[in-house]
């Protein structure tokens, strides 16, 4: 009786959540502009009842009796585990503190907006440090060890400290820094992609025939196009991805739809069964983000993905595409060149987007750098790492939306997922018959079938790391993923 | 600090009830077909919070205490009354009802969905059982002194009761016949624009051309595709429009276009500095409709209208409308037809297909009839008022939404708009120098503005009766429809 009654209320917070969801996709997706002030207001109320519930202390009472039940089996205790800590962590949170922090986000993510039309940091600025200023109160109350954005970081990647991560990235910064030198002594290759138009709507097209393939339900979701892309979802049967198109880069919505489409079809594999429950949503960001770059990087930039799929773009650009070869294609997509955005950057030089955007939050949180500084800091680093200038606003801090949202903290997790995921390719194509072959032939459903049965039906249940464990036996090791980019490299550098 | 109070209460409950109005937009505009069981439970739990806060007993005591304050404005003391006559009428409603009443409708929407796609009304009757003696029971406890129907009618139009518009349609109905009679007698006119295609595209981005020309801001709303098209909003800088293509007949969506921007523009004519107030949104559905009507039928069906816009037509269809005039195109808009569809009614007939729902809901609600009977009945009242043979379901008892809603007591509301409508455009030709003129040179907004200012504004601060008083200096009275349709069927029939 108390589990249904548990199941219950956390079912109707996820109501309350998931409409929420569906207010934010609406903002970004299709609401008019002078929707902006109504909506707002209408997201922090539901804010506000979603926190309530999650905190109402007799479901606490609930949770510390249940905690204690043995009559509940493994799945069943986990859950209730997971919802406890969730409890405890959340009631560290003042209803005003979420009013504020939903107020300030809407806020934000207009002045981003407003920001990028005019290319002008300055326009995002005040809005931002009134951001982090909240996001410093954040870290303080929820308390940390040793490092304050450890404590954002725990939100995003359950365990992840600074510590770790600083200790990570040391090792992949030297790692990747060799393999970029490598390429740098290499003979330049042209990107043949470049300097031609490709029609946007035809893009469209062609990535809903990707996602179509790579077994993303349709009759479950829908893409749309907005100005950042991003996966959302309103329970495992409404799973929804945006993408954008860039005319002048065949590669950038190609990209971005193979990578969100990897993120619903973790979200669609989530069961439905399990709904507003902990085994009802994902494990991590890292893992959320393993899914989207297993499917972006390890699938969508592989020589056998493009054996198929080629022709998909010569028919759609048979101009553009004239005298070229699938092997053509495949080299440009895999080209290592240092540029100045993220979400375009080559499978190698991302992560130095990811480590200076991970540096430059650590020290927004802990104090050591303020938002008047930020924009400098950026350009700095972007010269330091990638030896680079940054023309633009646009191009440079002004880039992501993850600021916009207050998702500080979430940056790291995209390195991680791409470690994860070479890891867990691995692993498939240890467990799979020939998937490259498959993958060669269209047959993409026995790579997704395979992660919704070692890793999606699991939802939360295990932790990011013990979770790596059961799916590949070993720990996250960095390994694979040097190895993969590695070997790639050797192919398209002739190493 | 009482009223603030007041005021901060109805805003959040408004919220929350803007919030499932999105939730129920999506679902009719862009949600996926799975995402129905997610969707639903989402909505109940919007609509049970709502409902709770809107029956707070602590919220009543602050009624009660602010409607004896002397200190109040006028427009205050009227909100806060308005206010209290709801809770106390939604103090009628237990949440259990409210939930069960939710979850029906949801399941009614997508019965009824798939009820069309079958053509088979037999899919729909199950659910459609349970609303119906889900709205006997609601009648029953929110109490009537004639008959059970006042209580639903009185949801839509405050204070209509059988007793008065069962008078009214005796009336109308003796009144219309004569007309139909002197049509039937007249020279059969041929509707020139039957029998070709008109490509949905090119419909839509005309309707668009006529929702901007009507003074629509397209900054605080947008057009889309539904099933049935509808007008929604989610505070009066979000007001949302969906429209329908039938590329066999022009005048579908042109007419449900103008229809429903003549619903929005009273919508977006309401004060945003009212948002979740009485005042901030319309007097009834009687009002509500008199706009839609007045735009489509008194504007969008006038001589003045296609003299400055059939160019818009001839341009998007220039092989259709070869060798038409604007005279050739008003005539064959205001064609008088016994049809099969309300919504492709001509003005005339059109009342029939009110009064034969009016009857049908009146004696499914009062018991008299039941839904196993309601698609033989429907036929029946077909061959009766209007000579026709209903030859399916999709053509008779499935057409209209409303049912799948729960809507019942709606359908008068149509008409008195009509009557509404006619009332006040007669007053706006007294009082706006040469109205048809203006419209004959595109200068919409004249009326637009005319309208914001009489009408609009107060939303719901006066009661549809006096708000009609107000504006025209009489109650309503048939004889402005009357006057108006004869004038106009004169003209083109050449009595």
């Amino acid at each position: 009786m108390s589990f249904e009654k548990y199941v219950n209320h956390l079912q109707k917070v996820a109501d309350v959540q998931y409409a929420s969801a569906l207010l934010n996709w609406d903002q970004e997706v299709m609401m008019p502009v002078k929707g902006t002030q109504g909506r707002s207001r209408q997201l922090a109320t539901l804010s506000v009842i979603a926190h309530e519930w999650t905190i109402d202390p007799d479901f606490g009472k609930l949770l510390e009796g249940l905690v204690q039940d043995s009559s509940l089996s493994w799945e069943q205790k986990r859950n209730v585990e997971l919802t406890l800590r969730d409890f405890e962590k959340q009631n560290k949170y003042s209803s005003d503190f979420v009013q504020k922090m939903s107020e300030t986000q809407s806020k934000a993510f207009n002045a981003w907006i407003a920001a990028r039309k005019k290319n002008d940091f300055a326009v995002f600025a005040p809005v931002l440090e009134e951001l982090v200023a909240l996001k410093r109160e954040e870290a303080k109350f929820l308390g940390y060890k040793e490092h304050p954005y450890d404590a954002l970081m725990d939100e995003y990647e359950p365990g992840a400290t600074v510590a770790m991560v600083d200790e990570l990235f040391e090792g992949v910064r030297v790692s990747l820094q060799q393999l970029l030198d490598r390429v740098n002594a290499s003979p330049v290759i042209t990107n043949k992609t470049v300097g031609k138009k490709y029609d946007a709507q035809k893009q469209f097209d062609v990535t809903i025939e990707f996602l179509k393939k790579m077994g993303y339900d349709f009759d479950a979701g829908r893409q749309d196009i907005s100005e950042h892309p991003f996966t959302i979802n309103f329970n495992s049967r409404d799973v929804r991805v945006t993408t954008r198109a860039n005319e002048d880069d065949i590669f950038e919505m190609l990209s971005s739809s193979i990578h969100e489409g990897g993120h619903a079809l973790y979200e669609q594999g989530l069961l439905y069964e399990n709904y507003g429950l902990p085994s009802g949503t994902y494990a991590s960001l890292g893992i959320h983000e393993s899914q989207s770059r297993l499917w972006e990087n390890n699938v969508g930039r592989s020589k056998a993905f493009w054996e198929d799929n080629f022709q998909l773009l010569t028919h759609a650009f048979p101009q553009q595409f004239k005298g070229f070869s699938a092997r053509d294609f495949y080299v440009s997509n895999n080209l290592i060149q240092p540029s100045l955005i993220r979400v375009q950057a080559d499978e190698l030089t991302y992560h130095f987007h990811i480590m200076i955007r991970y540096e430059l939050e650590k020290q927004l949180i802990d104090g050591s750098l303020e938002v008047k500084e930020l924009k400098a800091a950026w350009n700095d680093l972007y010269r330091k790492y990638l030896g680079i200038d940054v023309p633009s606003d646009n191009q440079g801090v002004l880039q992501d939306i993850h600021w916009s949202h207050g998702s500080f903290g979430y940056f790291a997790t995209y390195s991680l997922g791409s470690f994860y995921a070479a890891q867990f390719f691995h692993q498939a194509k240890q467990e799979i018959e020939d998937l490259e072959g498959n993958i060669a032939k269209g047959n993409l459903h026995v790579l997704k079938d395979w992660l919704n049965d070692r890793i999606h039906k699991y939802g939360r249940l295990y932790k990011a790391e013990d979770l790596c464990e059961k799916v590949t036996g070993e720990k996250l090791d960095f390994k694979y993923f040097r190895n993969y980019i590695e070997e790639k490299l050797s192919d398209i550098y002739s190493w």
